[in-house]
């Protein structure tokens, strides 16, 4: 490579790019190397356990679940969304993973103490300790978790999502991606010896209200996992501490937390969540049941709502893109409001139904104009455009962005205005 | 896939197997659900960073440098091991990476106040804001970090590694993986524009000591880059917030924290640490200076020094490979203290420079043996034994383990003793 060579990747060329200011260098520039120097006793003790710097300030927002609201009205925001806009790569941090539970508290749960059952009809049922799955053959894989309900006009997270003021975090934060270690499903099943006729499973979680999932057992079979390690760590108790079902690219409430059962059954078993909360009302008033597999989606998550462009010149975009089908095969980006579409760069690891990080390089003239991403999946599914989403609804775009019904599975491209002031705002209000 | 089939992946089957009890199941027969609620009020902002469960106590050990200690004898232990013996995937998290520093806390940076400074043999010297760096086109990689003394008998963390009852964490835990964000160092190069001649950068981190290395320019050629995440976050404070250069596969020394300048040079510049503590002294009074490279290395991190098997049966095992080199290409297991060898399966993903998830399945009969495992890296060289390190060495086994002199890039095979009892120890004492 030769280091002199000009191309496009240099983006100083234009003297209107960003890249650093030419000067007249010289070492006392620099910013002076920290000095002080901290006590030593103790010293040892306050770094058993790394914290972030106190300059680094991303948190979740929203509310945990709020009992009160959810007797009186189960249209109210509730969970806490991950801040999708500081994100870099494709991992979520783990403190920052975002939550849903239609309980309280996560249970503290002792591990020496908690069980998984495999129970129904199974020639063997079985009882597991977490050490004894621990010494099972495991796999580790990246997967998404997503609340149906996600970026959706009318999800979990209320008026926020639709707010021109809205970020990433408030449109799309309802989904996270970890690298999960566990034992899959389909290895306790075996050892179980499953039963002619089972058709189903039912997972269930040790939390105060026991929610319980219906699960097709083919997904089962696929690729559902018990998982027991998060990013290199024991799973997180909001995440389902000790052991949680990893159904992957499916609706999140199908990964149930907290995973304490699994009954083999020859049907649904139309458990709370899934008759009361999450079948699908159309205008038409045919409404849909058991929806599992998410779509296609993507989100730019810089410059994107919130963010404030330095001024005209180069800025690479950079996004999240998944599919609940499997990998990620394509992702375009328009920066002129849909007219004209680019591929977009797509980052390894490039996994199923995993975030995928993807990027595209952009120089702003400084105009207004609006910025897209679209997701295409490894089965040729596209991202749709809402008016796409709202003619499968049988409704308009105005029923979709201002009914008081959760419309779950929403996966229309996300639009971010750039304003000429260099503001970015929510553009799907 | 039928579910009633029978076959080697049953663990079962053998009647002596682990995998849980079989019983005449009920639900009666689970853990009765969390049952008390937490007070409501101020429960939101308890979960706004997400924090692990009190039940997990995994912690770094060791100690922070200590600059008595450091004046008077410097071969005397310090930094802070990474706890592998509960590794799960092949990320470490981020609040238990390992850390060493030759200076005493981490400089307390504002990311806002911190510049990179590119200059020297350079066309057009310049300077960057944190937030420009964050502008470029970036790469998202997964990285190993490694002292060049991790595993050594005579390393970092003192007799500890050579201790009968040694972990992993005491054994191999000054190494770490991350997905690190940032940006290729070639294109802040090519931006400034490199001048014939110029053959060595010299990095320079904002700490204290300002820490200074030596780096060919074919490195930053070639992968070098400058982190500003990590594991989707900003990179913690002990990894060098808010700057890292990241040097893939070299000793960690190269990997300069709080990096603030960078100068391009046409000879290297001999600084402290690569002259006063890095090259390696052989007996018969050679040394080696300017080692970079790390070879090929794994350690089976579970069952491994300091678990107590459960008892015969079934127990997966697992371990982490890596390599300086690029990918690793193969892991073989043996569990009869190297007279016969399997291969390990490898779980994605596999990233050049990257630590490297392996398991191999095995049925402990419930006798006195030694574990091992031996890397192949995708350039075929293949982690030797620890007399094929001394004959580099020019000495014998008795001299690596009880010299007081460090010896670094010490890569040989690590052999865990399984005694009757169930006990696990460090067999390289």
């Amino acid at each position: 490579m030769n280091p002199k060579q000009t191309d496009r990747r240099r983006f100083l060329k234009n003297g209107a790019a960003l890249a650093g200011l030419a000067i007249g260098a010289s070492a006392s520039a620099l910013p002076a190397a920290a000095a002080a120097e901290p006590a030593l006793e103790k010293v040892d003790e306050l770094h058993l356990y790394g914290e972030r710097s106190h300059f680094v300030t991303d948190v979740r927002n929203g509310s945990i679940n709020n009992p009160e609201r959810r007797l009186k009205d189960e249209a109210v925001a509730f969970g806490l969304r991950t801040p999708m806009q500081d994100s870099v790569g494709m991992i979520t941090p783990s403190p920052l993973h975002f939550t849903i539970s239609h309980s309280f508290e996560p249970p503290d749960i002792d591990p020496a103490e908690h069980h998984l059952l495999i129970h129904g009809m199974v020639d063997r049922p079985l009882i597991f300790s977490v050490d004894e799955i621990k010494r099972l053959p495991f796999v580790t894989r990246f997967h998404f978790v997503e609340c149906h309900g996600n970026s959706s006009p009318r999800g979990p997270g209320g008026d926020a999502r639709v707010a021109v003021n809205a970020t990433p975090q408030e449109t799309h934060g309802f989904t996270s991606c970890s690298q999960w270690t566990g034992v899959l499903l389909s290895t306790l099943l075996k050892e179980a010896g499953v039963q002619k006729g089972a058709t189903w499973i039912i997972a269930e979680g040790a939390d105060e209200p026991k929610h319980s999932k219906s699960i097709p057992i083919g997904k089962a079979w696929d690729d559902a996992l018990v998982a027991y390690g998060q990013n290199g760590e024991p799973v997180r108790p909001e995440q389902g501490f000790p052991l949680r079902l990893i159904v992957p690219g499916w609706q999140g409430i199908n990964n149930v937390k907290w995973l304490r059962r699994i009954d083999l059954v020859d049907e649904p078993y139309m458990a709370m969540m899934e008759t009361s909360r999450y079948p699908s009302m159309r205008l038409d008033g045919k409404s849909r049941w058991f929806e599992f597999e998410l779509g296609p989606k993507s989100v730019i998550t810089r410059p994107a709502g919130g963010y404030k462009m330095p001024g005209p010149g180069f800025h690479e975009i950079t996004g999240l893109a998944w599919s609940g089908a499997g990998a990620v095969k394509r992702v375009e980006v328009s920066t002129d409001g849909g007219h004209t579409w680019k591929d977009a760069q797509l980052h390894d690891p490039i996994a199923r139904k995993s975030h995928t990080r993807f990027s595209a390089p952009w120089t702003w003239d400084g105009k207004e104009t609006v910025l897209l991403s679209r997701c295409t999946d490894d089965q040729g599914t596209v991202q749709p455009t809402i008016a796409e989403v709202a003619k499968l609804w049988n409704a308009d775009i105005d029923f979709l962005l201002k009914t008081q019904q959760v419309v779950g599975d929403f996966n229309a491209i996300q639009p971010w205005k750039v304003n000429a002031d260099g503001s970015v705002q929510n553009a799907l209000v």
